[in-house]
């Protein structure tokens, strides 16, 4: 660490600097999960999901198995967007089959539970994880991968804090934020203050890179984007830029639409995620360098292989060609992606 | 019908043939649904879902009832976007509480049982229904309320046909598109045809202006939204423009965030529907006139009422206000918003 010189910095670090580094470094979402057989084998070693994001062996080498494998640029944190309520001491459980369940928010006595004070000793085996995976990477990959911490972003936390489970629409989320606005404030205050303290302590235990996942920050109508998505964000950046001034921050404000532009405008984000519905010949138009773009292929392109990956792929990669860019999917990668076909991703943009 | 001088036009008619009408004309997505007493009343007198869509009677009475309490300005038909694979002989029901439920299309035996001859006769419940809602609107809201037609989007059909159900990412038709083009090709060549001859007599029937309901646009990355979601609504736009070049066509790519100028521009829409997301300001430039806007209120803010709903109604009659617009939600009402807050909402946009 720190050690290298200027020809040494990791290119993912490079193209968050601004630099169009080509071919591109690339990394996927959901690279550590179950389309892995490596994977699936901790996965039954570990219990329920929780225990394995807070068990820093079985964590980190999940972390690491998809670099082992393919040789990514960056490892992101194995963790879950969830696991700051829990820290909070918000109950939090994973049905089998139906995704995270949590008590339903709605009144001020239930949010008045939520613990600040609790998050720093909570998070201890989750930085844990961040140190070995930092340190193992530092031996073996000097120079080369670059390693992520991630938050979910206090809006997409919030939604399911608020509706208690997933939700197509998260209805109550927005009815509460029109009818209370106090309340909905309140949380979403607690949530931004607690994801600051999140991600400097993922980048005080080694994280190079923080990314904030706001995957439903396409529910909401402008007013409440710039209210619940870029301000939010807005003072999460500024806070951990003025903190760690060297540690790029990726916002990802999934199916922003038309509002990704003022996202990466006003928040000051130095890496902005596209989701899969966005063209990248526009994106690249509406937010330039030095802002870093980071997608955006359709995950069930990678799942399909052949020549639809093939075509998708070289769409986004001649539209991002001269401007800093981080190849990615726009999704994370579904279960039944065959292992192979991130292979021959992994080969086509490592061509380019 | 025909006898109304220019004058008389009905106000959404000037409005989507280019007009500047202000205060802008109004009505609302699911204006007659399940937030009516009178709506819950005639419910429980028809049965299941299906049969309340090909009762005329009942149907025509339920479409009426929100022009009765209201004054909208547009009536749309009562009906279903699932009713085109119903009536192409494909199984529908509609599950309590979880929605449509059909036989998941995987394969090219599944696609052969499409009948397309049958869609003429199975839809004339649903013309009956057009028929009597515009006598009655002719009869009592002559030069006022217009009459919408509607069919689901060929893309947005397709989701529920091959998914067999609704889902939040329609993966399974995305793998379709990719790995077996020809097949989902077929599909939605099918579907673009008989939307045209569902379409076509609806407006023999009476319907004054057709809107194409492409609900799950926002699911596509950009190659599949081009070919999928724009080249359909393309093609039925050229079709019915040719047949009924007086009749405006209404397209509402759902979450179609960064494409829907492209949309606007390459189907030849009069009217382009805005969902929750969009910024109506930045819809208003990047959209020029002719074209029409619709929207794009959030449905939670009508169910909220008060100092929420105004705030984001002025925002949206604002940006509006000297361009060809229809007021309306993004998405359609929910069941539990108080009728009167839909009184008051009237209030405001007719006081604009």
């Amino acid at each position: 660490m720190g050690d290298e010189g200027q020809g040494m910095t990791k290119p993912i670090l490079r193209a968050l600097a601004g630099e169009a580094v080509w071919p591109p470094p690339l990394w996927l979402m959901r690279q550590a999960g179950r389309y892995l057989p490596e994977y699936r084998a901790i996965r039954a070693e570990a219990g329920d999901f929780i225990s394995l994001c807070i068990n820093p062996k079985l964590a980190a080498e999940v972390t690491l198995q998809p670099i082992r494998r393919y040789g990514m640029d960056a490892a992101i944190l194995f963790s879950d967007i969830l696991m700051l309520p829990w820290a909070l001491g918000y109950g939090l459980r994973f049905a089998e089959g139906e995704g995270p369940v949590l008590p339903p928010l709605r009144d001020a006595a239930t949010l008045a539970t939520l613990d600040s004070a609790r998050v720093p000793g909570a998070i201890e085996p989750i930085l844990e994880t961040v140190r070995r995976v930092r340190v193992e990477l530092d031996a073996t990959r000097p120079g080369e991968t670059a390693l992520i911490g991630f938050a979910g972003a206090p809006f997409t936390v919030a939604c399911y804090m608020v509706e208690g489970h997933g939700s197509k629409e998260f209805g109550a989320v927005r009815g509460m934020a029109y009818r209370d606005p106090a309340l909905f404030g309140g949380l979403m205050d607690i949530l931004t203050k607690a994801t600051i303290v999140y991600l400097s302590a993922q980048i005080e235990a080694g994280a190079e890179v923080v990314m904030l996942f706001d995957s439903w920050a396409g529910v909401l109508p402008p007013l409440l984007f710039a209210a619940h998505v870029i301000e939010p964000a807005r003072q999460i950046v500024a806070a951990l830029r003025q903190r760690y001034p060297h540690v790029p921050v990726i916002g990802f404000p999934r199916l922003g639409g038309l509002s990704i532009a003022d996202y990466a405008r006003v928040t000051g984000v130095q890496g902005l995620g596209l989701d899969t519905t966005v063209d990248p010949a526009l994106a690249s138009a509406l937010v330039p360098g030095p802002v870093a773009l980071q997608g955006n292929l359709d995950p069930l392109a990678v799942e399909a292989g052949g020549p639809a990956m093939r075509e998708a792929t070289g769409k986004i990669l001649a539209a991002m060609r001269g401007r800093p860019f981080v190849f990615n999917l726009g999704h994370g990668i579904v279960p039944s992606t065959p292992p192979e076909n991130v292979a021959a991703l992994v080969g086509l943009v490592r061509a380019a």
